[in-house]
């Protein structure tokens, strides 16, 4: 592969003059310009994508800020965001935080530093409307952001609901995601206000994270605090899966005894038995579509939807009784 | 911040001289050096990652290639490899393959043009000798891998055969991993002579890939080929998950009429009705110690081992009968 140098001596100029030439860091010639060119033809001369992205001040690098890979909901953003930078030329250098905000500083300090040209975030981060680096916020939202790719909080609380309501619920315990996340509080929101409207009662348990350990813990809270429920309704599938690992201990059957519904339809809940009633989110298409959007920041093209709500729809399968059907 | 124009400036010098000084491209006078060096403290200048990484012919950027993402052992290598890097001060770049080769080879190539200090590499691709980049393998390993950190598959192999072989089996079935992976044929020859020594008779189904599809089609074909199976030998969890659920709906109670046993300990594994009996590799640790390594390697630094097996062990849980003791 042909290097700087080799530029410079088919221009017969200096290597300092040409690298002047293509940083636009001092003067050089008409002339000079000239030759450097042709040399660059001829030789089919690229600059390394390090040596480019200084020369144009941008990168071919996205920062992609995930809260927990290990959470099998995010992987599947990735997989979306990766598919569509990956045809664009673009790279992903991963973030994850594993829910700790300090983190996140520090991976916004370190994408700035590896001039990344843009940031995709799907962390609750209230420092990064500071950096004037083009950022798309994935599935978690706030009020101050801009550009965000999410899905439908308050469409997915009321069909989690109203598939539980279906099945004749004598004792609902609501199980609350995380206090932090703004989607969690819409989704909460939105169950609450169906089961209110419907009249009928419910008990709140607070989770503290999406964590697979933390579900573990909040799911036995449940049955410790709620030992007559029968019907769950859980803000993730993780926390839903606990929780029929806990009616197993407890020699409860699904759904006859106890119906549950999750919430993001990852793989593993097609696989789980019974097969998981959840409510499916877009995950893939949360990432495919943010790259895009980005991409089109990045590119100063013109942007018609700055936030885009993803539906999401019902999945039913077996834990939650009569199927679950929706109320038509 | 300060940028190589203050630094001129202050030193009296023009960029191109800095920049010459700082690259090492062309004469810069003794004098001026010292000029440049004095200018330099005093502004507390630092160049960022992408100059500093033209600079130093190296990048503060790791290539991570994955197999596929969305299975969910590879969250945890990737965990382990962020969780050791981040301490260093290293970001990683995302590759994921999605079990397709010809984007292993798109990544290697983008890793390249990014100037990346170093890459893990999770995936079987012959090409990754021909760059001059230090690469740690993580999980696979062939025969020419010079440096590499994965687990032990001849005693998983092992243990997972003992384990079912303690069951009392009549009809076994042992799922082999994909042919490509050579990790997943050390296992199948561990397993096949474990229950050769054993004069226990089985049956083999050949699996395409680890993707969960796959893994769906294979369980039903396992049921469909063998109806009498009462054993079963998975190549992953992701398999033995599926293979759950085939007899969940053909009415067969694990672990009575059918045992099962998984490979991995995903997460997961822990929460399924009833709980996996699986081994346990150390997928966090995998890649941490695969980032250790190859942080040494770019660093210059002695290694010792050139590739680390670490031990699997045993997840007795509900799916085997007998609760799957191994034989002592």
């Amino acid at each position: 592969m042909p290097t700087i140098k080799d530029v410079a001596n088919l221009a017969g100029l200096s290597v300092a003059t040409v690298s002047r030439a293509m940083n636009g860091t001092g003067y050089v010639s008409e002339k000079a310009r000239e030759k450097i060119h042709q040399a660059i033809n001829e030789l089919n001369y690229s600059p390394n994508e390090v040596a480019r992205s200084l020369y144009q001040k941008k990168s071919k690098l996205i920062g992609l800020l995930l809260p927990d890979i290990s959470n099998p909901f995010f992987p599947l953003v990735a997989k979306g965001v990766e598919d569509f930078l990956q045809k664009k030329g673009y790279q992903v250098i991963l973030g994850n935080i594993q829910e700790d905000n300090e983190k996140a500083n520090e991976y916004l300090r370190a994408f700035e530093q590896n001039n990344v040209a843009g940031i995709l975030s799907a962390v609750e981060n209230k420092n990064r409307t500071q950096s004037n680096i083009p950022t798309v916020v994935l599935d978690r939202i706030d009020q101050d952001v801009e550009y965000g790719v999410y899905s439908d909080d308050l469409q997915g609380g009321e069909l989690a609901a109203e598939a539980i309501l279906k099945g004749d619920p004598k004792k609902v315990v609501v199980i609350a995601g995380p206090e932090s996340v703004t989607r969690a509080r819409d989704r909460l929101l939105s169950v609450e206000y169906t089961l209110k409207k419907a009249q009928v009662p419910y008990a709140l348990v607070k989770s503290t994270s999406f964590l697979l350990e933390d579900a573990t813990l909040t799911a036995k809270q449940v049955f410790l605090e709620h030992p007559t429920v029968d019907s769950v309704i859980a803000p993730s599938d993780t926390h839903a899966i606990a929780i029929m690992q806990e009616a197993y201990h407890h020699g409860v059957k699904i759904p006859e005894q106890l119906q549950v519904i999750g919430y993001d339809d990852i793989p593993i809940s097609k696989l789980v038995v019974p097969r998981l009633t959840t409510i499916h989110q877009p995950a893939y298409q949360v990432g495919y579509k943010g790259a895009e959007m980005l991409f089109a920041l990045i590119n100063d093209q013109f942007i018609e939807q700055k936030k885009i709500i993803l539906p999401v729809h019902l999945e039913e399968r077996e834990t939650v009784r009569n199927g679950g059907t929706p109320i038509e």
